[in-house]
């Protein structure tokens, strides 16, 4: 059924008028009559059944409250390097459908591609996009927050529970991510992931007291270690 | 480092003349020169370290025998209808980077895209070669098969120690993946998988007796659900 994640919040059994940004889709891409149902999220991540009542302006009843666990017990975050070419349009889409809560683009030492600031901001809108048709498309109720930053070493790792960094030198020597799990409790994570051109020792040194990951025996791309990661995380928890 | 798989077998310390269709690479992509290093991948797939002794014509010794396990310990089928646009490709790099042996593409009945058999031929040149490249690149010492086939009803399932069906509809019910893998111990698997717009019942009532298993609590795209299963069952025997 399709979804829609709206700005506000609503009450049961209440008419309420469809936000400005979705009427297009309902009234040109889904052509929705009167009757039909479909899902709002509101802004607090709570997801609705309603019907469409009036198409002039769209405007629709709250029907039920859908009670769902959709969402992953841990709130993780994603640390990736700017990708090159799509890679990071895929990185956002599968990470979103695989349940991640927020996406930080850090500027590697060995970054391929640098963006200036209008760059960052176009590319911000696009990526927002992305992660907001993931989350309608596999019935989140959370959309994951984007933000870009500066180095890693600019950034404060102790505000997470659990810190995991996919090192592709310790590939084999790592730790399993479902033994990590295993053995410690935690509401927040954060993963880390390096650049094509993998991670400078510099910036290996930050994580030395930090959990080391393998990927399994084979090299991963930078797109598909993050899929790998969050895969193998969901299923432990789901 | 670089690695070439090559038809034939190799002998430690001998000298072998490189196959034709890596003579470009290694001149003109690598710019090889002699004493450079590099693996080759048997027909056995058995690897091997060598250094290049000649460029004309393209030479090697073979210094010594590489030991590694980047195998996964069982062997994985992967079902999947031919999907649209760039998503075959996506399912075949990625799957092949996660360790699949064998794609069988066969012919949905909500399939969207039908393919002549010249057009079929043509794919499959193409996916041959993502899959080889993608092996190259995890460092594998397989190139996954693939291969098109009928319908799933024409297709014997018992041949495999386990099947594991991927149904929308039973996303919620079905059993965890590392649950079922945790019961039992096998050495071939085939994970089934379905098109964008689901299997039919009649399809679906092909795999009443086997498996159904969950890919967590989102909806996943037809090109996301074998990245996740592949992600899980590896994670569970690495």
């Amino acid at each position: 059924m399709q979804r829609y994640f709206i700005k506000g919040t609503v009450s049961l059994n209440e008419t309420f008028v469809m936000d400005d940004e979705h009427v297009h889709h309902i009234r040109n891409v889904m052509r929705a009559k009167a009757g039909d149902k479909f899902n709002v999220v509101d802004g607090e991540g709570n997801a609705y059944l309603v019907l469409l009542t009036d198409l002039e302006p769209v405007s629709y009843e709250v029907i039920e409250k859908i009670e769902s666990e959709v969402e992953l017990p841990v709130d993780i975050t994603l640390y990736s390097p700017f990708l090159k070419g799509d890679k990071m349009d895929l990185v956002i889409q599968k990470s979103t459908e695989l349940g991640v809560h927020h996406f930080i683009l850090y500027k590697a030492e060995r970054s391929v591609v640098k963006l200036d600031a209008k760059k960052e901001k176009s590319r911000l809108l696009r990526y927002e996009k992305i992660a907001r048709e993931a989350s309608e498309q596999s019935r989140r109720t959370k959309i994951p927050g984007i933000s870009f930053v500066g180095a890693l070493k600019t950034i404060d790792f102790t505000q997470y529970d659990l810190v995991l960094f996919a090192y592709e030198d310790n590939n084999l020597t790592g730790s399993s991510i479902k033994d990590i799990l295993a053995r410690t409790s935690v509401k927040t994570i954060a993963v880390v992931f390096g650049p094509e051109g993998g991670f400078t020792e510099t910036e290996a040194d930050i994580f030395k007291t930090y959990e080391n990951i393998a990927l399994g025996r084979r090299i991963l791309r930078a797109e598909t270690a993050p899929l790998y990661a969050l895969s193998v995380i969901g299923s432990y928890y789901e």
